[in-house]
């Protein structure tokens, strides 16, 4: 069902950069799944990269951040082979590359966030949720999202 | 009781701004209360700005904190109805808003901690805890905290 | 049999700095471990200090995390006396003190999680991870990481 609606979406999910670190990209804990940070991507699985308050602006932004939500669906259906386990969002700490004046990263973050709303809904969509600005992060992608969600 | 003490010392939860974002302000799972990153606000719910190291210091900081744990409270009180539903706090991360060279994160984030400790006392109010640096937050806002807590 | 594996690999545990902040270092909730953001320190237990892209390079940021991979085994040992409780890692959140150019984060917080590979093994060695770039930490440390395990 949650293929069919990113299919009804227009969306994809993007190729999996392979990871250069000693982590997993999805774990499984009784009822929770936990996300690594996953960074952002474009469906090829090349980074989209930059400071957002220099070098993106909030629309490129939210797409940097959807991808990452995007991202975390390709590695929850490598994990578990199927995204209709996944009950409702939890949690995700949205992490934005930005120069030190950016004050919209709510914004930005909401391109993930409307995405889980959209596949679902409104209650089990919605998490709680931190947006905020990073110095830096790795290979200067735009935007990193960590986020644990809870399963059937 | 949780409400008798925030009078006895004379504080007061602070009007919680419209929340621009797609996110839940708390969220229970089983015996868990999750916060979302709650930002430092004043008691009409004005934002307290600025980065620490350059803009406030260490008192104004530790204000900014306390002001991010109290809207907490009004968070959990809009949505549980009852301060006393909480047991003890299990985990903050505490985000400030600095200047690179700043280096007193944790005398900051005690404006907090020092709340909850007054609130649930010295084993209770103590949970784990990062208090870190952030490049960039939003609407500028001095500190900005999520939090984990256990339910009665 | 982790304080052997320990020895075998010639390291040794931290002292702990005395903590200034208001919070537990560890924490136990039913099967989970939470630790705080724990610190690079040097065995003496000084800090280990400075940013990376900066100050210091891939071979030392990865020795400052390591450190706070060895700090976190310090407080566990002072808490619950064992390090053999531990069953495997859930999650850690590596936080490197970095310029705002800087794009290696994973290869530094491998230091860690290296560490806890060797001491745990392949799978239960590896939680999910985000390695990111914070603009500032305490007492300008290399690298601060918090985590959570889960106990047998």
């Amino acid at each position: 069902m949650i293929e069919e609606k990113l299919a009804q979406l227009g969306l994809t999910l993007p190729q999996l950069p392979v990871s250069k670190g000693i982590y997993k990209s999805c774990l499984v804990d009784g009822k929770h799944l936990y996300l690594s940070g996953h960074v952002s991507v474009n469906s090829d699985g090349s980074y989209i990269t930059g400071k957002l308050g220099k070098d993106l602006d909030e629309a490129q932004g939210q797409i940097a951040a959807r991808q990452c939500g995007l991202a975390m669906l390709a590695s929850i259906k490598n994990h578990l082979g199927d995204l209709d386990n996944v009950k409702r969002v939890i949690k995700i700490l949205g992490m934005v590359n930005a120069t030190p004046e950016y004050d919209k990263h709510p914004l930005v973050i909401n391109g993930c966030s409307e995405l889980f709303v959209q596949l679902w809904g409104d209650d089990n969509g919605k998490g709680v949720r931190s947006a905020v600005g990073m110095g830096s992060l790795p290979a200067n992608v735009a935007v990193e999202i960590e986020a644990i969600f809870e399963l059937h």
